[in-house]
């Protein structure tokens, strides 16, 4: 099934149910008022959930309404945990190498990970708002699942059950603040604000068979001014998958409902898939031609981020965001 | 006035107020259900809750309860944002030179800060519950602070005005865990597990001359297993201020109500004031002696952070907690 939340509520929005093709969409709150309150029930909500979305499908309910995505919140508007990790070795390697940073020790045994802002998720057709132009301003392609209770001490082929929805996100990075406060070791505050996840969150079997329990193999496209900028699939050259990121969170820690895991900026080995970030185009360009010529985001840029099924169909809706003074 | 959460009702449990003495509480749940609603609606709602406190104070309530601190959760029991500084350099400059890193860049301008787990707290009476002995056990005695919501770009003088609530914090460490996390530069994930705060939080005004504004001035106690580690006082050789770290923080993001702000292991450079952490106890020992005599804690030890008024008497009651196996 497809869920996603409406603005209006309060700071959780409102659940609604959408029907595949992302045109149609049905109230959900009398089952469960916000996505947080069902991930919390999940065992008992989710069934009815299901219900609705396929009397959706099936066009057997009357009180239905045109999906308008510029009225969506991010299926989470805020969580109460927001952890990413860098699994594709190969953005890692070109994200280091841009700022002049060493590949971190054991990289291949322990995955990469950080705690990200969560008391706020940006809408996905929200503007991006930010202080200042010369920060930097880059996106990240990703895809991220949703958990629902996690034990601590979970292992990896434990943890792939408790995943129970899949989203693109849109990870805004200010590649300026990285290069100061990376190297303070205690990880993002300043250099990550707001991030924005797509129109609707799915459930894993909407994937078929591109979804393999433990990654999403599609190609993830993004777009800087209607430009593409590349095609990577999310399931190639990824080094640790999600059940292995969960497990690597929930090591000290359980991770309760409504916990977001990102796995990082996609990226191929084969350069024909592009890019799904601008540092790594940069840093490809400084590399061929000595200097860099794709630009950092400027004022009035847009960034679209999408993933389409093998018949073409958006999956989840596109992000579509406007880089915008505060 | 003093503001605490019965686990009882729930992920947030029940708002409730309790007198100065920490003996009688009565219920806030016809103002407010929970901590973190109160706190989204602040200016609305804080002037009942502070009638409702004076009711109570005075005698003037039938409804009251014997305050039980077991019975309580954290004041609130998750929040959608915790970032926690490292503003007493005395401290990071020790629990560097114990692992062996350096000083980071701009120490002095730019204040270390992190974003900590969030989605569950213990209480003050809960165990804390770890997988493993040999993680290196520790905890930090520090003060935190909550805030309202706090606009992007705000100013440190703005940022006073904002800051709704102080609290005592526990913010446990795994110091094995952080010579390994910490080199990778993303911060703390599996080092940093469950923190749990004091059995109250108060509205500066409850602090007297202590509070200036800024920061907070008492001795911070701790206790491993009865025996005194230190006294240090809060507001000495603190480096920034809150003020100072909620500006940090919201230059780039806006901070929601009910974040949480802390400002580290409270550490000062006078030795009479000793240890709010078992790592610079162990880091003077092993300077002093050439090894490290205090452990860190095993199962079965605990520990207790406290701090007391002019009077003698418990400002936020006491965090009491036994390390356990989970």
């Amino acid at each position: 099934m497809k869920l996603a939340t409406l603005k209006r509520g309060g700071r959780d929005g409102t659940l609604i149910v959408v029907n595949k093709a992302l045109t149609r969409a049905a109230s959900a709150r009398e089952i469960a008022p916000t996505l947080q309150y069902a991930l919390e029930r999940w065992a008992t909500v989710a069934p009815q959930l299901h219900e609705l979305h396929e009397r959706l499908e099936q066009g057997e309910l009357t009180d239905v309404f045109d999906l308008d995505i510029d009225a969506l919140a991010s299926p989470l508007p805020r969580s109460y945990q927001f952890l990413d990790g860098s699994v594709y070795l190969h953005h890692m390697e070109k994200a280091r190498k841009a700022r002049g940073a060493d590949m971190p020790p054991n990289y291949k045994t322990d995955p990469l990970m950080y705690q990200g802002l969560s008391d706020r998720f940006d809408g996905p057709r929200d503007p991006m708002r930010l202080p200042d132009e010369s920060l930097g301003i880059d996106y990240e392609a990703e895809v991220a699942v949703v958990v629902d209770d996690v034990p601590m001490g979970t292992t990896a082929d434990e943890a792939a059950s408790h995943i129970k929805l899949v989203m693109l996100l849109n990870d805004f990075t200010l590649r300026t603040l990285t290069r100061s406060e990376l190297p303070k070791q205690f990880g993002f505050v300043q250099a990550k604000p707001t991030s924005s996840f797509s129109p609707v969150a799915v459930t894993p079997e909407e994937l078929g068979d591109a979804w393999d329990g433990r990654k999403l193999s599609l190609p993830i496209l993004s777009f800087i001014n209607g430009r593409a900028m590349g095609r990577a699939n999310t399931g190639r050259d990824m080094f640790f998958d999600y059940p292995q990121l969960i497990a690597h969170a929930a090591r000290t820690r359980s991770l309760s409902a409504g916990t977001i895991i990102g796995a990082g900026a996609v990226s191929n080995l084969d350069p024909e898939a592009g890019y799904a970030c601008i540092a790594e185009a940069r840093a490809d360009e400084e590399l061929k031609h000595g200097q860099a010529s794709t630009p950092w985001f400027r004022f009035g840029d847009s960034v679209r981020i999408e993933m389409l099924d093998g018949a073409g169909q958006t999956i989840f809706g596109a992000i579509e965001q406007r880089i915008q003074k505060a």
